[in-house]
This record gives structure tokens, C-alpha cells and sequence, in this order.
């Protein structure tokens, strides 16, 4: 992607969120993503490059296409994958997620993918772990491997990021992936834009480098990429949102709204959508417009790129 | 089993039901899961022949051994087997089926096996996706590989379908198992009766090719075969049957109801079983005429023979 | 470890407990887990031993240790493992125990590991199946890979068992560990005490060949090794002990109580621990005293005995 001097391997140890990367950690990550989209859509074969190394997917918190794709990614490089959810852990038994970091270190894993619900939680784990450790999404914090996916997925149809007008819209405050994306955006030259209610959009989010709009018709103007961002339903009565039809009328995606944009512009969703909250259904399913289900191809890609990068081999 | 030409290969994309599938098809289904019954019988060694092959066992329903049996199945043949239940599915955030559908068909698995508690549920995530779908139980509408390993069942205790009276006998209605039971014997040439309490019979299922019986003394009569149900336990209270011991004593199968069959009639049952409400206990444990654990290993037999049909092997 | 002559091969067909077991059964599994916890700190490559295996780890109850620690044992050996946790089981579908086993027994497994919530479940399920049952903890009855791998944390720091005054202190009634133990322990010759509140103490635990001291200042004199058991929280409040303070107050293992001990007595903790309730948080991280992860490292390699011991490799 650039004509400098590129970096022969991910000089971390660890992937627990983008905030701190370098261009070029990210570039790398990326590069190699690459190479596997190819080998995917070539249907390739099983690899062995992680064949005798064992990955732990740890999961504090329900999702399928998370944990499916990192499955998925280390099944793909032939590594030995063991899931861990919330339900069967002995988190129910009281012990600290210390305890459990020290447990699964002791079982001499090569890597751990941890989702956790509090914010800060993959990183207190890293510590205490010999291991690489993965940030599959830690509370509203940081969600690097969904940036990283929606940055190959603008890549695969723009060609670049650096100068692309980005829109971050919805529920920013409680965003990882909104996190994620602002640093990783912003480290690769983009102008990033977040649009939400006041209620969402957490006061000091512009000292992340990024403009805020309150309303989709300033903030969409003229961008090249929007994404669209989940709202929590449990946040729909309260004092966040007073209701889904408003929320919709305001802030939810449809043909409307996108004429503000760019006449090509390309719609992003981490997924899973909410159809007629944040983004009409009709406009979700126009594979012209909307990257949503390329976002989980590329997905499996930068997992196994991660995986990769991450795990030492001899 | 035919002198007629077999077909080379499971001439369709997906195994929905047993419903419209000619009888040719079916015998190069149940062909396939003889030669596998043969392999795990010699204590095979782990098969190569779905070894870059990613297979997707999706369910919406608690099970253990249909889920287990596809796992096994999958993993005999070499493929990589990725386990989503509905207890750590996006279902919960609200997402759709047909997202699911989509999202799943993104990491471009090989074959997705559903099941859900919906009928029709399967069908229409069939048609969201490029691969292979195997219905593994959709509500009260088909299972098919169920009828499949029934017929496996009788093919290796009776060497064939045709010609033999089969009664099925319970809870008919809520059945999943019934129906596809009764689309492969008809299809195959047996003569197929149901039998049950009036209140668990669906009024038009005499158009399916059956002849209906509300007594088993009379439904028995010279049968072959007696297909025995599960009764849902959360039934018994309320319109549908009066009480678990009346149930027993109409519809539950003993040895004095037995003697109305042949006398060599052959048991089956999909289990789990409730002993004492739909079987007696001694009955069910009687190797000679109950083969049930035996439909549970033919059952392994017939999702492997499923799975190479339905996985396209370049 | 011993001058005689060892045995060849495990001369059972399950391990469903340690009482019972002779010296040099013990030894065989004791050796052979050595070789393994060689084989892992060598970083070892995944091994063909199983490779056309299948290991069903059944759980009744909830783990991550035990579960996971099997799950990488059988991985590692090249094993297809198959996972069923109680909450997608057909148990609750008021399937029995019995029916469960012979349903999986068809299935034609080479293994299954077995943890439930009842003693005696695990060897009622051994009697139905064809193949080789490990028990992975029934109820407060037994969990001999728990004893085998205490005993082969000791003897990798202390060369020993023979001779050594051993202390497993807290709650021995409800403890499986506890009984398992004991089993090991007095029959390669150590001197066996237990410690605890005369509520959580069996009145006919002497029976079993073991001093009872009411305590912890009676009891860990000279001792060199401290086995602490997990205190169920559920307990707390009622009959059994009267509040969490006063428990860790006479029976939580700190540094003061540690001096009652040989100086250089190591701590055991089946993990997870509740810090603060039966152990001092800063006295289980001392690497030096407390060898608790060490214990989980030592589980992997006798899991993977135990599975090789087991399984019939033709």
C-alpha cells in the first residue's frame, strides 16, 4: 500500500486495541489480511502454519460471528481451537478473571481471544499471561479486529483510506467499535466525522481528532464512507433515546439520508443490524450500497492475519 | 437395492425434507450410509475426504444427539466442524434469521446443518446462502435424516422398505419425525398406518397416504415395523392427552399391545424416550425387538453419507 | 519411581476413582503423565497417538479447568473431541442417565469423560458403554485425574510421596478431592491428616486411614505439604460455617498459620480459589510456597496419560 520500507513482522506482543498503533503495525496487519482474502476466495485449502499450536476463545459475552470467525480463522491454519463461553466458566464460581488468566496461562496456550464486558479486562489479562493475547471487544473500550475488517473492507473498494471523508454514526458513547475505528482511522490519514443525539456522543470524543455533528444532513455531507453503528435496544427507553420510530426518523439510515453523501458512498455495520432502528432494511440488502456482509468475509482474513501475527512459531 | 441405474450423485443442493424427493434419491442417500455403516463397523480410521471442508452445525433447539451425531459425522469425514447454539447466538440481540443466514454464508462455510423450531425456518435460510443446507429438525414440519436412519434401521433388520406394514404410533401432530417418517416409507412402497389419540392426529393427514387408527389393537394388527414417538411432557396437563398413566395405558407400547403386531416386529423410537409414558422400560431394553441404540448408530452412518452427498468436493 | 517391576499397560477398563487402585496402577499413570509434562515443557509438536480417535467429554456440571484441561489433552494427542455441557443436553428433556450413556455408547466413542453432580453417576454410565469411562468428578464422591495431578505436583518438588505428612484442610465432607486424596496418598505410603470445622468433617473419615484435627495449629505441625480445598460460598451462610470472616479467620491459610509447617511445605489449591475465604490472596501468589498453577500445568500432562492409558489403540 505504500512505498516505504515495510515491517517484516507485528512488533507486539499483544493486539488489545488500535489506540497507539503505528501506521506501519497497522499496514501489516492489513497486508497480511490481504493475502488471505485472496486465499480465501481461491477456496483454498487448510494450512498447517499453526498446526500445532492451540488458541483459546474466551468469551465473557454472547456473539456468533465474532467467536465463529476467530474460530473459523485458527480451524482454517490448522491450530487446535478451544472455546470457553461465559456459561461453563468458573466465573460463575467467584474466581477473579486474574485467577482464570493464571489457569488458562498454566495450560501453555499459544494464544487467547478474549471478549469481556468491562472495558480495561483484556489488558489486565495480557498481564498476567505468557501468551499473546487477542482483544475480541472489552466493554465500550476498543474492538481492533472489527476496525482492522472495516478497513480492509473501505480498502477492497476505495483503494485507499488516507483523505476518505468517514462518518461514524449512532451510538457513539457505547461504541467499541466506534473506538476502534476513530484510531484507526484517523492513524491512516482519514477525516473522520461521529453524528449522534447529544446523549450518545461522550463530551470529550473530539480530543480523539475527530468533527461532531449532531445532525445526519451536516454530518453526511459529502462523505465516502459511512458506518452505521448498532443501537442497544435496551437503550431505547430511557433517557438515551425516547423512542425507536424517533430514533429512526432521525439518525437510522435510509435512501434520504445517504443523497447527503457521496453519490458512491459505501455503508458499513458491524452487525448484527438492527433493520428499521439504525438502518432501513431495503438499503441494508442493496449490495451496491452496503459492504455489511463483505464486512464478515474480510472478517475471517484479518482474524486469520491476526492469529498469524500473533502466535510465535518457531 | 434396485436393479434400476443409481444415480452418481445426490442430485440436489440442499436436504430440506423428505417431501418431494424421488425414490431414487433416497436410495442413493440410504446406499451411501450402508457403505459407512460397513466402515464404522471395521472401527474405520479418520477419512481425508472432507478434509479442507468447513461444515456449520447450527442450532436453535437443545440437542444432544442429533448435534452430537453431525459433529462426529463431520469429524470421521476430516471436516473442520464449527458448534453454534442458540444460547450464544446473535438471535438474542434481535438479529434476524435471514442475517444469520447471511452472515454465516459470508464466512463461506461449506454446508450449514439447522436446527429450529420453526418449520420452515430451514427452507428459508436455504435460500440465503451459496452452500449446502442439511435440515436437522425444523418445528413439527421434517427431519429427515431422522427417516433416513429409521430406514437404514429396517433395511439392515428386514433388507427392505417395500411391501412392509409400518405403524407409527403417538403424538402425530407436533411430529417432525411422523412426517418425514411417512413421506420415505410411502415413497419406498411400505404401507404405512398412524396411530394415536384423536386429540394428537391432524385431521387431513389421511391425505398424506396414510391410514389413520385410534386403537392400537387395531393399528398394530399384523405391522412389521412399530415407529414409536416422543411425547412431549409439557402436553400432558391440559386438552391434548388426560394424564401420563392414561396415555400409557391406550398408547403406550407393552408386551400385551406387542401381540397384535407380528411377531417379529421391530421397535423403533427417535429418543429421547420417556420410559413408562410412550414405552415400557423393560420393552425398550429388549435387544431383540427394540432397536434403538442401533438407530442412533445407524444415525452416524446417515449424516455421513449427508455430508459428503451435500458438500461439493472439487 | 519404584525398583519393582513396573507395569506394562493400566490394568483397567475405567478410572472412576483412586480407592482401590494398587500402588503400581497409580505409578503407571504417575509415570507416563512425567514423560508428558516432559513432552510439554519441550513446547512438543501435537502427537498421532489418538488420531483416529473420538473423546467425548460429557459434563454435567459446570468447568472450565477440567473441561478445558481435557479438551487440550485430547488435542494434543490428536483425538477428535467431541463436547456435551448439561445445558444442551437431552437430560432436560427428562432423558435418564442410563438412556444418555447407551445413547452415546452407540455412538461408538473410545472414550468419555464424565463429570455430574451425583456420586456414583459416573460408574452407573461406565457399566452401559462399551468404551473406557474417566471420571472428571461425581459429586463428593471421587476426582482421581484432581489426585494424580496433586500427587505429581509433589513428587516434581519433593521427588517423594513415601514419608511426607500431607494436610488437606477445609471442607472434607463435600469434597471429592478431599476423598480422592486421601486414596492416593495413603497408598503410596504418606501420612494423611485433615483439618476443618467439625461440620465439614465426616464422622467416619478415619476409616479411611487418616488422622482429624479440628485445628490448623494441630494439625499442619511439620507437615510438608498443605492442601487447601475450595469453600462452596453457598455453604457459608448456615448450618455449616458461620460467616466468611470467621472461616478464613480459624481455617484460611495465611502466613501465620504457615509456620506451624515444615519451613518448606508447599500449598495445593484445586482451584479456583476463593482468595480471602480458605487462602491469604498474597500467599497464593507466592511461587515459591503455593505451587496452584502448577497444579494446572501437571493437569494437562495427566489428562493426557490418563486418555493414552485408556483408550485401546489397536
Amino acid at each position: 500500500m505504500k512505498e516505504e520500507i515495510k515491517l517484516k513482522s507485528y512488533p507486539h506482543k499483544h493486539l488489545l486495541g488500535i489506540e497507539g498503533l503505528l501506521p506501519d503495525s497497522i499496514n501489516f496487519l492489513l497486508d497480511l489480511s490481504q493475502k488471505y482474502v485472496i486465499y480465501l476466495k481461491d477456496n483454498g485449502k487448510k494450512l498447517n502454519i499453526l498446526k500445532n499450536k492451540t488458541c483459546i476463545n474466551l468469551f465473557f459475552e454472547n456473539s456468533t460471528r465474532t467467536r465463529t470467525s476467530f474460530d473459523l480463522a485458527g480451524k482454517k491454519l490448522g491450530a487446535d481451537m478451544l472455546n470457553i463461553s461465559v456459561a461453563s466458566s468458573s466465573i460463575k464460581k467467584g474466581e477473579t478473571l486474574i485467577d482464570t488468566a493464571m489457569t488458562l496461562n498454566a495450560m501453555q496456550p499459544d494464544l487467547i481471544v478474549v471478549r469481556h464486558h468491562d472495558a480495561g479486562a483484556v489488558k489486565l489479562l495480557s498481564e498476567k499471561v505468557n501468551c499473546g493475547v487477542i482483544n475480541a471487544g472489552d466493554g465500550p473500550h476498543e474492538h481492533p479486529t472489527q476496525a482492522l475488517l472495516d478497513a480492509l473492507t473501505i480498502l477492497s473498494r476505495k483503494k485507499t483510506i488516507s483523505g476518505l471523508k468517514i462518518a461514524i454514526c449512532g451510538d457513539i458513547m457505547h461504541s467499541r467499535v466506534a473506538r476502534s475505528n476513530i484510531h484507526l482511522l484517523n492513524t491512516l490519514g482519514a477525516e473522520v466525522r461521529v453524528i449522534g443525539p447529544a446523549t450518545l456522543i461522550p463530551k470529550d470524543i473530539e480530543s480523539l481528532g475527530v468533527k461532531v455533528f449532531y445532525k445526519m444532513k451536516d454530518g453526511l455531507k459529502d462523505v465516502d464512507i459511512i458506518i452505521m453503528l448498532r443501537l442497544q435496544l435496551e437503550r431505547m427507553s430511557g433517557s438515551f433515546v425516547p423512542s425507536i420510530r424517533e430514533y429512526f426518523r432521525f439518525y437510522g439510515l435510509n435512501r434520504d439520508k445517504l443523497k447527503y453523501a457521496q453519490s458512491d458512498a459505501l455503508i458499513l455495520h458491524p452487525g448484527p443490524m438492527n433493520r428499521g432502528v439504525e438502518i432501513d432494511s431495503e438499503l441494508a440488502d442493496d449490495l451496491d450500497r452496503s459492504a455489511i456482509f463483505e464486512q464478515v468475509r474480510m472478517g475471517v482474513a484479518v482474524r486469520m492475519a491476526c492469529l498469524k501475527a500473533l502466535v510465535k512459531c518457531n
